[in-house]
């Protein structure tokens, strides 16, 4: 048995998330899987760092899959790649210790999310930026993110309403940046992010950028714990996922 | 009357072209036309430098309209967009004279045609490039395109059966070149170009990099005045219109 990681791009757009579930046959683990089938002949499954919504994107997706033979990893990666859409790419695969797993070793992630802040849109990129044309306040956006830093318990911002498992998660930076030309960049790194997390804190930090909330009321909302007290849940074109540490 | 000229940036791909006829709604001037008339509450007829077919893109597509008010240029521009699609933005808009017609007075134009020549697709920008992985031998395809530079009858390259004009025109240029992720990227530079023109020279262009033509046989095709003689047209979502001169 050998262990495979895989870095993979992919544009979401046209899928339904990374996550093969049910009946849910247009996803990027389930096009994934089918191309290696083809290529080894072998029924593997996938693991991947984390589950991506509807519509998310990522610079470097991290996998792994277990197979019974050994192949050259320059091979299958190319032999992967030519039976894949071209939204999706394998940019990086290698043979790596039988322990290792994608998920359970994942130690930090990083997230992005942009917004094209201006009334003109970003023609050629309109999929992957949330087009927003009301003025947003930087400053206030930067001090309200200020509260999210660190060990919370973010279940305000959690779209899982039946989630068992513990809701607290260390968030270590939050960069909120713009460019010239209204490009609004949110950078996320924290070790590890709820369901939809990344989008309603967007969401909320759009709020309070257009001026409906104050800054000071973030502290509020993560100690009510309450998914209605924090803000909308920032459209899914907008993310992309951008590492994953181990 | 007033005449306003606008330049005009598209992502092609969920349009069928430029062009408004009979039936054909989704298009990049229905779209215009529209937003325009809500805006103004004047029908007026949007004007292009040329039409592009479906799927294909503009860097700066030129257009004029004439109007019977006097609008604010900034003003009638933001309003424009805020009433058009992301995936089409008017980048600017100016009060010209009454003479100038966008199709008219074009003296030159500049298009852009994009191969991702790789195993590996560029995932976030396949609507933008033909992802073509065989090898394409660089040398061969600039031998073979230096037959096109200067005046000559591109009948061979043209499209259009009922052709009834003149299928005479001038490049000036061909610029090949591939960047080391393997984008290669074919610049023309002409006069005008006919219906299918620049997309039918970039198939007969792929033919000769991949070794079916020998260069020389270009001056064969062009003197063949049919289109039978010429190579495949290579697909719409390759191809932008990068500039107008006037």
């Amino acid at each position: 048995m050998y262990n495979y990681k895989m870095i993979i791009k992919y544009d979401g757009t046209a899928y339904n998330g990374w996550q093969k579930q049910g009946n849910t046959k247009n996803t990027i683990q389930g096009v994934l899987e089918k191309s290696i089938y083809l290529v080894t002949g072998e029924k593997i499954e996938v693991h991947g760092s984390g589950r991506t919504d509807a519509g998310v994107h990522a610079m470097a997706q991290v996998a792994n899959f277990k197979i019974d033979k050994l192949y050259d990893e320059e091979k299958l990666r190319e032999k992967i790649n030519r039976n894949i859409p071209d939204d999706i790419c394998v940019e990086k695969l290698q043979k790596v210790a039988e322990r290792f797993h994608s998920r359970l070793n994942a130690k930090g992630k990083k997230y992005l999310y942009r917004i094209q802040n201006s009334v003109e849109s970003d023609v050629f990129r309109k999929n992957y930026k949330y087009h927003y044309d009301a003025e947003l306040d930087l400053e206030k956006m930067k001090k309200a993110s200020a509260y999210f830093i660190g060990e919370h318990d973010f279940k305000s911002f959690c779209s899982n309403k039946h989630m068992k498992k513990s809701t607290v998660r260390t968030i270590y930076s939050i960069e909120i940046k713009r460019d010239e030309k209204g490009e609004l960049d949110i950078l996320y790194y924290g070790n590890g992010f709820l369901y939809n997390m990344v989008r309603i804190l967007t969401g909320t930090l759009i709020e309070v950028g257009r001026g409906d909330r104050k800054p000071e009321e973030m502290q509020e909302i993560l100690e009510a714990k309450d998914r209605q007290a924090a803000g909308f849940t920032a459209p899914a074109h907008g993310l992309i996922l951008m590492e994953v540490e181990y």
